[in-house]
């Protein structure tokens, strides 16, 4: 498998460039009889796309998904499903300007180094645009774990220096941060705007919880629940870092403070975030994550290009102002597709 | 590949429990001609095991490495190299009193219900033994990376809310916290020693970081090299988060301020922790991670036993009140190990 | 990686239904900087698509390829290329009459026992239209290999009790039967016509040459270059065996008659097929293989139905009534990925 | 995963030189309670060690196994299982006149292109001593698969020209050449007594047939049941080909007489060996291969040294005339490895 491909059983491997011909995904491995439909794909894809509303970028990416295989009569067969997007609004000629030079925060730069080549357009293959597949493929898993009754849910915990506070689950969708609380959820649109307004960006803190788990996912030593999300998540473009339950402030802690005790209703609380010695523990897994503030600005800043020499550089591409709205259906996803492929590995032993 | 296995062409597969016979790991895929022999591992063994100062736990594992394969007249060969350490000192009579019942913030439970059976004993596969053969493994692509001048440094950076300020690398393995900072080295381990006092225990950070990378290791999408650390990072005991250059601290920043500038002379800053896309840049690879309080306790503990009767625990085993100095060599092969695998990935590509 | 993804470092995975919307492949880890365009492509697939002559299905597939990733400006960049081969010219209804009965000799029943599920359409992922998708991949590994000068012959040895005795290379791609005896082509042909004429099928050998290898490729003990060919070539739908250099007729062999001798000028022999103890010798990698004859036959044949009642079978389809000379481009694609794969491996150990 | 290890679910990782302290095993991913201890590997190794009879070796190999790990209280616990056998009674002496020469038809030329360096001792890694670690693996995916009534049977069914007839099960392993026919036993241990005599050695056929599978295993394209045992069994040391059910008697074939047609009680013959699209089909399991003559000879052989002058070579070494009864133990072996692996797979589906 190569570096876009993951997962053991149900495994999924991802393709496409920013303003290639098309973006998609093919997943290997997935149940048979799974009832699936373009419209189960359509759904998170939407919740990604930019243009929801005044603070992402005003692309207008219609993302339309076709499933071209691997589904039958509306339900999986259990052969592979590969889902294209075909790449529409492209505006190559924006990047014709910065053809030659390399953004600062971008992967530009590592991309040129590493193949000697690179589609500039957009991105290329570094583009978020890539995510798209990353979003079918969870959406399946979703739709898999559906039966199951596992509910993943993220939110924005956090934009700049504004902390949520409440967790209002239903309010979630409803505002254009994808932040839990109402009041605070405006004050991060505020910071947003003024990102925005500055030419600038803003970084964010997205946290993720899903709950109807059964104990016993994860493979340790190296496949732990923990670790394995971990890799997916910090897959995701301008994901900075990760910690499960009350991650690093477990450093200031001592453990009788730290321990979740157990008792006959269960454990006492959740420090350990859904997971001990890499397995699940039945309670909601739960992790955060820094976005970092997107890269492309229309600040100028100072770079060089291809002869090494110094140049300044404006990005007139249509940018989000805080990435991490839309980065909570990918991180979704994202864990979706690890449960699932785990909870497979824990099936199989039942031999 | 099972759980207890990683990597694609520098693969390592560990073994064995706490107290069974012994603990070890296969490499396989080692370039061939390395000059090896059993003092490189057992360097590396030596700063993993307990009992190296007052302040870690006083069981005397001595840890003496055999190579049992895959190396002939001092070199490898580029087949398996097993090694082995099998398992002295240890007190399983000490584990009698809690061998039906579970304790907080172990695994004991999560492996109970996975398996349906585990080796109580010293904590079987879930005991910090299991990482002596990851120290193996990193101190074989340690001397690997040794060819090209890699070197790979940790330390520790915070106990409780003790912060290290300056960074004295020559000072690190002068103490027995590893901290690199001389004066908050004294109140770290006053720290440590209060939690010992009290039969408690406290968390802390572990900070790596890798010099003498090219640019170019780490393959999107998905086996970036920041994910691929992640993940390995998150598969060592009681990590329970990780965090990339800047980190979490990336959210509160504007974009103008977080982008690392490129100048002629190379990037102006560090913020992004040597890692662009997935992709090394040449700069030095940073990232830190908390470690969470050992387990552990003297003090008493609500817990339940096999029965699901409610039961307090007391562990007497011998443990560590601080593990984040041990953690330290631990994590440093863990990232020799995805370096390596990784590298070798990117020289396949010169077809 | 699921069961339809193969490879370590040029991986493959292909998907795609006989009669659903298209088939194809995404390679993922080619190497960078390859020139690349669809015409590489197509050549390979006008090889493989029936309707080349009178002796094989008269289906008019023309089976044109889209390239829609990973190539930018003819060059490969080293991300995933994702290839693609809408489905047309597909008579599905064709299939109606044995939708609910399964052909023998065919994977319907065991797709059926596995999946609880199937596209029964034009033998759905079972078909050979799968194989579309390895072509594809295959042409893109010989244009990488063409880099070093290796070459892959493949053609037709036996048709029924027929049996090529002459070489003649260049004779291969002038006749229908892929056969390199010119006198002994005609003579399959009309064991080929005899078939056909009957409702019935027949089948053949290949033998695949690759030329030009350097020693070394081959990764023991289980990826073996001859145990990863055999994989490949056993994945081929119709093959039934595989042997290597002098193969089955070494179990009547002496020692002494069958060990190939070194001299100054190399291996006096090459009865190991240009491998041993796994490995590549630098002599011409031979192996052959079985085809079965088409099951799919106009002559009645019993079988049972879904409900499992005894029925007969008669299969309307435009069948090949000899397989083996289309597998032949297949064949030789499938030789080119694995050497591709296993000599990167060999490279990467060049740390 | 290395070239070294195998399997997706259960899997194995080798390692150990014929010479070198130790031969072994980790298994990876076997399901947890399992009964397991030492006699139940300890019976098939001695099935595969020589000294068995006058037929084989005279090296009295013991190969006592020692479980280091993955087994508690005679149960497996989920976790890795090592095994290890200490070499002894070895004769590296007898080797040393051979250190600088390279043995026609054995794997020592090509190791030394490949990795530059190599053990010479007793063949190094491409000894048949490699395989110790396959049949303790096998041993234990044998007792999983015992559960479900799976049954695993290997014999010769050709020595030279000489071939099985009959076929008593009973008898297999009353007679030192595991030939199924009481007559042809005989005559195939004259052949084999008369290629020792003449200090040369001679080839032979095995056939394994495993029955009681369920159908349903196998996941196509390429992880195909058949793909997959041919890749395990081509791993074998000495095995130059293979063939399903009728095999490359198929080549001859009209589909009519090739065919399995399907009845109420199932399938009318099994030309197809047990397997159909890549998939077991519920019938017997049946594959042959071909086993070369061994190439360790008493009689002289023209090589070249390593400093590519022409010498002559004889072998001195303990070797078996013929290999083909001592690989019957290793094929079970891996037959049981990959039809355990596979059955995990598709268990893992039943979400």
């Amino acid at each position: 498998m190569g570096g876009s491909g993951m997962g053991k059983l149900f495994t999924i491997s991802t393709f496409g460039e920013s303003h290639g011909r098309a973006v998609g995904v093919v997943i290997d491995g997935c149940p048979a009889r799974i009832p699936l439909d373009e419209r189960d794909i359509q759904k998170e894809l939407d919740r990604r796309r930019p243009g929801q509303s005044e603070l992402s970028s005003p692309r207008s990416e219609t993302d339309q998904v076709e499933i071209l295989s691997g589904v039958f009569g509306n339900m999986t067969t259990g052969t592979p499903i590969c889902m294209l997007i075909f790449n529409k609004d492209m505006k190559s000629a924006d990047y014709e300007g910065i053809r030659d030079r390399f953004r600062p925060g971008h992967g530009d730069w590592a991309y040129q180094e590493k193949y000697g080549i690179r589609d500039y357009r957009g991105g290329g293959r570094s583009s978020a645009r890539e995510t798209i597949g990353r979003v079918c493929a969870g959406a399946v898993a979703k739709k898999v774990l559906g039966k199951k009754n596992v509910k993943i849910i993220g939110h924005v915990t956090q934009v700049g220096n504004i902390r949520a506070v409440r967790f209002d689950p239903d309010f979630i969708e409803k505002n254009p941060v994808r932040c839990a609380d109402p009041e605070m959820a405006e004050k991060m649109a505020d910071r947003i705007r003024l990102a925005r307004d500055n030419g600038d960006s803003i970084g964010g803190v997205v946290e993720i919880r899903a709950t109807g788990l059964p104990a016993g996912i994860g493979e340790p030593v190296f496949e732990r629940l923990d670790a394995e999300i971990a890799r997916a998540i910090l897959s995701i473009p301008a994901v900075k870092g990760i910690e499960f339950g009350i991650g690093f402030r477990a450093a200031e802690m001592s453990g009788s403070a730290h321990n979740d005790e157990i008792t006959r209703e269960g454990f006492a609380g959740n420090n350990a975030g859904g997971v001990l010695g890499g397995i699940s523990t039945g309670q909601p897994l739960v992790f955060r994550f820094p976005v970092k503030p997107t890269p492309s600005l229309r600040i100028p800043q100072r770079t060089v290009d291809e002869n090494g020499d110094e140049v300044e550089i404006v990005t007139r591409g249509r940018h989000d102002p805080c990435i991490a709205p839309r980065v909570v259906p990918v991180a979704e996803a994202m864990a979706a597709i690890v449960l699932l492929d785990l909870w497979m590995q824990q099936i199989a032993r039942n031999f």
